[in-house]
Formats: C-alpha cells, sequence, structure tokens
C-alpha cells in the first residue's frame, strides 16, 4: 500500500504557515509500513485543488488531502472533490446537526457560514469530527481511496486516528510492529553508543534514535513475515536495548516524561508541590497535562519575581542579595520554602536565565539552577544542581523543565 | 512571474524530516511579487524527481529544485535534470577543483564519492556554491527556469540570495505584499461575518481566514503592478478589516495574546498575578514565553489542590464546600486573594473541569470560571465568567488559558 497526501492553503504556498501536517502523517504512515510517494501543496482553488486529488488518486492508493473544510468561501475542498467525483454537492442534514449542536454546546448561535461544513459530494460519506466543526469527507477517486480532513493539526491528527487508520492493513501479509523506549538525561549519542551493535543497519529488528526537546526516542522496528515472529523478536530486542540503557529509559510507546514521573509518585502515595522561578509554571503546566494528576500534585508557586520568592516561600532577601536569585542557595530554599508551607513529600525548585538577555560572565544565559527537597529528612534537600542548557529561551526552559521532573524520577527510582 | 518548487528527499515523504525550506522559500518570492503555484516532495527516486521537475516546469516560470545533491547513492538530482533535458552528464573540471579545495581547506583528503558532486548535465551551468560541497544547477526547461539548489537551509538559502534572487526581476514588475492580523474571541465564521465583501474571492487585496486553537488570523495578499499601489492597498483593507473587526484584533503578524497583554501591561505600567486551577501553570508559562515579561508579571499560584487554594490564597473552605471549587465565588475568591498577597494591579483567577473525568450534569467537562481582579477598585473583581469549551483536556487548558488573558487585553483596552 502507498499514499499519496495532498496539502491544502494560500498560506503555504505564500509561506506564511510551514506545512508539518504532510510530514507527521507521513511518519504515521510509514510506521505502519505504508510509503508515501508524493506530497504536494497547492493555494485555496478549485482547479489547483481538484487536479492534485485527481494527480495523487492515478499514483497511490490512498490519498489524504488536509485543509480547505473550514466554513468561510476560501474553504474548496468540498467543492473540488465534487467536481473530480463529478457530482453535486449535497446538504448531508446529519452534520447540520451535529454542527448546531457542536455551537449549542457551547451556547453561542450558529453562525449561516458554518451550515458550507455540512456539504457533502453525493454518494461519498462524511466523517463526524470530534475536534471541532469540519467533518472530514471520504470518497472513492478511481482505485484510490480518498480522504479529506481538517488541516488543524490536532483535528487532523484526531481524524487520522479514528478514520484513516483503521483503513490501512498491508496487504503483504507481513506484519510490521514497532515499539518505542523514551529516554531521558543522555544525548543521542551517548544514547547510540549504549545500544552499540544494537543500531547495525543490517540488523532485525532495526533501532534508531531521534531526539526532541531533551528527550531521545528509541525507535524500534520489526518487520517479520508473521505476527508472532515480529512480536517476539521486538520483544527480545526491547528487552536487551532496555538492559543496555538502564534508569535513562523513563517508559515506552508515547508516554511523557511527566507521566513517568505522575506513575511513580500514584505508586508511592506521595505528593509534590513546585517552585518555579525561570520556567514561569512550565512544569505545572506539564504536570497537569496528565489527567488524574491532582492525585499527586498539589500546586506550586510562579516566583518570577525577588518579591515573590521572599513572600510566598520565604527565601530570605538577603540570601538573595548575597547569592542572586540563581544560585545554589536560593534553589535549596525555595524548594525547602514550598515543601515548609505545603506538608508535601517532594518539593522540585528552579531558578535560571532563560534569556535571550541577563547573562553575565559567571551565570550566562542558560544557567538553571534545580533543587529537590523531600519530606522526613534530616536535610531536606537531597539534590542541587547546577545546568548550562544551550539554545534559546524556549529551549532552555523545556529542558530545565523536564531536567526537574526528571531529577525527582531518579529519586522516586532509588527511595 | 510565478513559482514550483520541488523538494527532493526520502526523509521528507518519511515524515523523518519537515519540509520547511519551501515555505521559506515562498515567503521570499512572495515578497518579490512571485506567486507560488505549487510544491511538491518526492522520494530519492530518479523517475519520481524527473517527473515532479517535468511538472513545475510546465506549470510555472521559475522552479526551485532544493535537495538530491550530495555525495551518496541516493542523490539524483543531477540523473533527474539530464534525464528531463534529454542530454548526459559530464565531470565539470572547475567544480572539481573547487571540491578539492574546499575539503583542503578543512584539512581532509576528498572523498572519491565527492566526485559525483562535480557532474553536470550537458549544456546546463554550474552554481558555485560558499557554503559546502554540492554546486547547484541552473537548466532552461521549456519557457521554466528550473534552479537545483541543495537541501541543506543554510545552503539553500544562500544560494537563493545569490543566483535565484536575481534572477526574478519580475518582468511584470508586479508587487506581492502581505498583512496578517490576529484575533482572539470570535470564531472563524463570526469573524467571516464581520469581514463580509472583504473575502469575496474576486476582491483585490484578497482577504482569507486561518483558525489554530482559538487564535483566528485573518491573513490580507495585496497584489498589483507597482509596490507603491500594492502598498497603498494593503493599507487601506488592514484599516477597514481593523474597524469591521473592532476589539477583537489584538495584533498584526506573529505576535501571541501574551505578546499584547505584556506590551499593554507595559505600557501602561501594570503588574499582573495568576492564580491557576485547572490550567495547573499554563498562564504563567505563556506569560514568561516572552523575553522580559518580569517587567509586569511578578509570578502566581498554581493552587491544585483545594487545600491550597485556602492556605495560599485564603479561599475559605467553606465556600469551596457550598458552591464547590469550579465556582463563580471561588473563582472571584481567588482573584481577590492573589491580588491582595502581592499588592499587583491586576490578578486573574482560573478554576475548571479540564476533563476527561470529573464532569457533572450542571458541570461538565470544559466548564471554566474565569475571574479578573483589578486594584484601587472598591469592588476588586471586575469580571466573573463561566465558559464551557469543548474538546480534549488539552483544548480546554489551552482555550482557558487563552481567554484569561483575552478578558485581561479587553480590560486594559478600557482602562
Amino acid at each position: 500500500m502507498n499514499a499519496a497526501i495532498v496539502a491544502i492553503g494560500d498560506e503555504l504556498v505564500l509561506g506564511q504557515v510551514v506545512d508539518t501536517n504532510s510530514a507527521w502523517l507521513s511518519a504515521r504512515l510509514a510506521a505502519r509500513g505504508v510509503m508515501t510517494l508524493l506530497h504536494k501543496t497547492v493555494p485555496d482553488d478549485v482547479d489547483a485543488t481538484a487536479g492534485a486529488v485527481r494527480e495523487a488518486a492515478q499514483a497511490a492508493d490512498l490519498v489524504i488531502v488536509t485543509g480547505g473544510l473550514g466554513p468561510t468561501q476560501d474553504d474548496l475542498t468540498r467543492e473540488a472533490l465534487a467536481r473530480v467525483l463529478g457530482v453535486p454537492l449535497e446538504r448531508h442534514a446529519p452534520s447540520v446537526e451535529r454542527i448546531a449542536a457542536f455551537f449549542r454546546r457551547i451556547g453561542r448561535a450558529m453562525p449561516d457560514a458554518n451550515q458550507a461544513q455540512a456539504m457533502c459530494p453525493r454518494g461519498a460519506r462524511m466523517l463526524d469530527n470530534d475536534w471541532g466543526t469540519a467533518p472530514g469527507i471520504e470518497a472513492r477517486v478511481g482505485r484510490a481511496r480518498v480522504f479529506a480532513v481538517p488541516g488543524v493539526p490536532r483535528e487532523m491528527e484526531g481524524m487520522f486516528g479514528r478514520y484513516i487508520l483503521p483503513a490501512i492493513a498491508d496487504p503483504s501479509g507481513r506484519s510490521i510492529l514497532t515499539e518505542a523506549l523514551r529516554t531521558f538525561g543522555a544525548g543521542e549519542s551517548a544514547v547510540a553508543e549504549k545500544l552499540g551493535e544494537l543500531m547495525r543497519r543490517d540488523r532485525r529488528p532495526t533501532v534508531g534514535t531521534t531526539a526532541s526537546a531533551g528527550v531521545v526516542t528509541v525507535r524500534i522496528r520489526s518487520d517479520f513475515p508473521t505476527a508472532a515472529e515480529a512480536e517476539r523478536e521486538l520483544a527480545a530486542t526491547v528487552q536487551e536495548a532496555e538492559r543496555r540503557l538502564g534508569d535513562v529509559v523513563f517508559g515506552r510507546g508515547d508516554v511523557t516524561l511527566a507521566q513517568a514521573v505522575g506513575e511513580q509518585l500514584r505508586r508511592r502515595g506521595k505528593t509534590l508541590v513546585t517552585a518555579e522561578s525561570c520556567t514561569g509554571g512550565l512544569v505545572g503546566k506539564l504536570l497537569t497535562d496528565v489527567p488524574g494528576s491532582s492525585a499527586y500534585y498539589l500546586g506550586g508557586w510562579v516566583v518570577y519575581a525577588n518579591r515573590a520568592k521572599s513572600s510566598e516561600l520565604g527565601v530570605a532577601a538577603e540570601l538573595i542579595e548575597r547569592h542572586g536569585a540563581v544560585s545554589d542557595a536560593v534553589a535549596r530554599a525555595m524548594a525547602e520554602g514550598a515543601l515548609a508551607r505545603s506538608g508535601a513529600d517532594y518539593g522540585a525548585a528552579l531558578t535560571g536565565i532563560a534569556g535571550p538577555d541577563g547573562g553575565t560572565a559567571d551565570k550566562p544565559v542558560g544557567t538553571v539552577w534545580v533543587a529537590l527537597a523531600r519530606s522526613g529528612q534530616s536535610a531536606a534537600v537531597v539534590k542541587s544542581e547546577r545546568f548550562r542548557f544551550p539554545g534559546t529561551r524556549e529551549v532552555v526552559r523545556e529542558r530545565a523543565a523536564l531536567t526537574a521532573l526528571n531529577i525527582l524520577r531518579l529519586d522516586l527510582l532509588r527511595a
């Protein structure tokens, strides 16, 4: 099975927006053994869209069209599909009702324009969208199955999982299984060194690495004639990779570091508070991305101003003056203060210079102190460490937040 | 003049790498009045590359091919161009010498493989590359000028400036200018309704909309024979669009809502604190994404647990018990508590049910109360409003955080 992806939008061919959807889709298709033959991007234009869909349907078994399903006059994918199919557009009553219900739920009147989103090429299938108002459309063009889905990444991703993924079955009968091991705390080349000959190009299952925001993911792909073989070989390689990597592995699949830490806190019945300066709430945000995090995350302080560090966490002003806000002493005092004021089991504190300004010779941009305090100790602070993260403000903040979570994870592992 | 862009690479159609080159090139072409008609991405394959170049040369006056010029066996753009032109590849002696000189400069022997980079389709022109080893190639295919440049962004950008930009002195002299208006608080169709006939497909400048995470962007494109006309017409349409949209517009270009709010706070010399429950630190994270936000953002409280709402912000436990944590009364008390404890000018509070669990019949998932308190008022709370956001936990939290920022923005506008 192979695929072609068509992205629609003036904003794309004008270079105002980078098309990330096509790469996202291609990666997911590849993981299922479906090779993408082409990406094509065209403007909001009926002729161009219809031409691209025709071309894609001639080239590939599976065509995914993203974008052009909004409620406005420049959203023309419905018209283009109807033209390719040689059929009229018809009002699809259940979709009108779904869109109306969507607006009722959010307590607003449905604008007339949204009626257009319920138009369906005769004979095509409307695909309910649980993530927004625009239904998708499925149709057969020649021998190709064509799926049109919204261009909003979140909606596109939801629709892919719901409708397109089930339509992909490899007719060769081969079985391709994949697993991902998520690691934090070692660079990509250090991970590769630990994996050693598992990464040889001619080895099967294949083992590769990708890196993003400090998380190095080890991707294992097991491609064998039978499911039993693919499963057995996958399990053996996963086990061997985990053995070699040790505690830098924090989980499998799509798990985030915040989920992994949360799971450990929950299992041990421990609670956590945060005291954030340079990350400004990001650690709390990551922790509360996880549903049910209220079971272990009590909350925290964003002490961005020095005054707040003193008034809210009892960090002595004199300490800040003597050592600076970005220092071992202040990080420790923040973690201790958070622990003392909350009665939680763990307190994590971060203070640093995210940049782009504010760096000095001995505290350059990217300098971050992370401290971890644990209750029930004679000395509450169990760890305080200085880091120097390279990169932009965004990268420094993200790396700092994940590092704090990882320090907590390693302490919980050893507890 | 118009253009087509062809990107070559297995890594692109496998989704391992996002193609940013095509958007980069399109934006620069648009600024010079050249409209891009299509982007096409194909794997490292001679037939696919030759086919894409042929198609692009038929569609457009200018064709830019990126990638496939490296030294390895999967770099096939040279072969594909020779096939399209119906000519053989010939060794280009000056390029061999340049590549050899490049390796001498970095103190390494030139690998044999790099000889391949000096092969040129007969009759085509080699383009010296000062940023790497791979020369580019320029050729005429039918009426189109075709430029093949390396896929490495830095090299591609250098070659674009050196060779392609001088070639797009548009004989028509047309000029294309663009602007984006960023809005929050109205859905895409409501924005379209306000814009009315400005969005007619046959109108110039053209006006379109895109939506992402609650932010609706109005994109205006002004395409006229002269720069003076394009500028004048763009300004007139921007002004008219802003007049019709009113205060839902929070800025132009790439500005974020947190930047817009921050700019207003800074200009008025006001400070802000946050009290977050369901968003868990996300509002603070968004505010501190902006460098220099310490000038107006003092910090905040993540009061995820009810106990923290009481101990840190003085929300009476009895109030929580009577009305529930997700209520007008508690949102108000959180905002007032944050204001009272910090001495800031503004306090923004959020409490809600982000889901997927925790919803009830009268407080379903997605219910969020946002309260804004302002100092110096007899009644500190100036606004408290209940929202019902549809979607996943992530969507609810993002929408809630942006809504809180928007409520503050609107109050600052009126202050």
